[in-house]
């Protein structure tokens, strides 16, 4: 009999998510029937859509988030045992599944970690490469602007737009992320959103104003940036990790005043919408990784004791990279 | 010698404009040269867009709109005696032109009003034409909802959207607006964002929820329209008059909390991007008024020199259907 331990979603999180609101349980799992499999975790993934996802999660249930799992028992020909998966299976350390939903391949077993699959080899990565192609369509010689600029995303877009041969300027909350983005990934410039001369630094950065800007925290950062804009500018909005955690209670300036004067396109996406091209983007980041063109950095907490702590920090911008628990 | 009135821009806005903040002044034109024609006004506009540009235009010049002018002396062919044009002239009411910049023609001569070239024939039938149709481009069925629907715009968005087979619903703040919505626009439902229970009436009219939002105001009004939207709803921001007079200091819930999880598309528009469509639009919806499935309404002020009073009313909501002084 295996015995799963996973994190119950049991109170509805009031602003940052406190410990209590997940509980740590143990199951029994019942025998593999034949079709399924039993995968163990080996990496889980915390990211910010859990936050912004759990209003609508109903109490009760495991934890939404994604992991790569090894097949440890296996009465399905198509997951042999051995093998590697990236699996929805929530935040868990057994699943039995049937292989029919959620269950991604492992693409990148050459020579690069397992866990990158959570990262810019996952759907971080996907986000990054559709959320900035497909939205902001940048041009060669174009500005652009990323905030939330050293999380998993963040670091991919600057690097694609740099690819793209655009001037990419990188927003995050610490000199030490700013430092890993201009000196490691090439970023033309950041600056840090907690400077009280934000704004002006912002301005100095962008003498030929912003034509693209990947929004992952939306709020007054973003206000600023939309004051910079040029006519016709794009924003892909990815996240608005600066209002999750208040309740939508954040008020701020409203964004219609540029939106109109400066002829802006914002649109919200979910990279879900590019399923049927999930293998390109990942593809794509691999080539550039092996051609030296893109980097990646991970946040890595011990033990799966230590999920909740890592989903914490990471809401707080205390990851750089991607932030992965390994099991 | 001819003696021109004109308003002059001497204090920029603070809040809602001040009389005191326009110089009514009286000007002596010079002779009419080669190549020139002298034009008195008959109808001048007063919209919206001229308090939202207002912080771009300098002190000392002439505060900016269009009219419908008659030729009353000419030294340009292109422009004999008698005829009519629709001039950005500003608000003054004799003008010497070259003919060169600013003119457009009087499209609307076959028995209606000369005036309705500043409304549903000109500037603001275009804004709505193109604005809904190229941006939020609606599908028959599709739920369209219009803020700012009694007014020059938004009255002919929501009478297109009903052409387009949608099931249309008007936001004003008077209860005559939305009966005139209604009951001659039909409209298929009018709500009062004065009211109370504005969000659980918003919520009642919208069963299959929002498909597209066609915004005059931005703010609170356009937070409650976004809540309902559906995913992949389409938002056309034309104008943002809740934030004008304030001087950007009004405080709302951030948007991007919407524009992700629902993955909208919201885009900003000034209509002189369709400057090469300009006839498409105008005669389109001439076809529709001659069909009978368009109506229009303005709201007459008399006077050059009640302008000022023109303006702030339909700041404040004061008009139903296009606001105009008859000089």
């Amino acid at each position: 009999m295996v015995k799963a331990r996973k994190y119950v979603f049991r109170k509805q999180f009031d602003g940052f998510p406190k410990e209590s609101d997940l509980e740590l349980v143990e199951e029994e799992l019942p025998p593999v029937k034949d079709g399924e499999f039993l995968a163990e975790a080996i990496y889980l993934s915390v990211d910010p859509y859990m936050r912004a996802y759990a209003p609508r999660l109903s109490l009760g249930t495991t934890f939404i988030g994604s992991q790569v799992a090894k097949v440890v028992e296996s009465k399905n020909p198509k997951y042999p045992v051995g093998k590697h998966v990236v699996g929805e299976f929530g935040w868990r350390t057994h699943t039995i599944s049937d292989g029919k939903d959620g269950i991604f391949p492992v693409l990148n077993p050459e020579g690069l970690p397992l866990s990158l699959s959570l990262g810019v080899l996952g759907m971080p990565g996907n986000t990054a490469y559709f959320g900035l192609l497909e939205i902001c369509q940048p041009k060669a010689g174009e500005t652009v602007v990323v905030s939330g600029a050293a999380g998993a995303v963040g670091s991919i877009v600057g690097q694609i737009a740099k690819i793209k041969g655009c001037t990419v300027i990188g927003i995050a909350g610490t000199d030490e992320k700013g430092k890993w983005l201009v000196e490691e990934l090439q970023f033309d410039r950041f600056i840090n959103y907690k400077d009280k001369d934000f704004e002006k630094e912002l301005k100095e950065a962008t003498p030929k104003g912003v034509d693209c800007y990947f929004d992952n925290v939306g709020g007054e950062i973003s206000n600023a940036v939309m004051e910079r804009m040029n006519q016709y500018g794009r924003i892909s909005v990815c996240g608005a990790i600066s209002g999750y955690n208040s309740g939508g209670d954040v008020k701020v300036g409203m964004v219609q005043l540029f939106v109109v004067s400066k002829q802006l396109k914002m649109e919200g996406f979910v990279v879900r919408r590019w399923t049927d091209r999930w293998f390109e983007g990942i593809e794509q980041n691999k080539k550039w990784i092996k051609e030296g063109k893109m980097r990646y950095r991970e946040t890595m907490t011990e033990g799966f004791d230590n999920m909740f702590k890592a989903f914490v920090d990471m809401l707080k911008g205390g990851n750089v990279g991607k932030a992965v628990v390994k099991a």
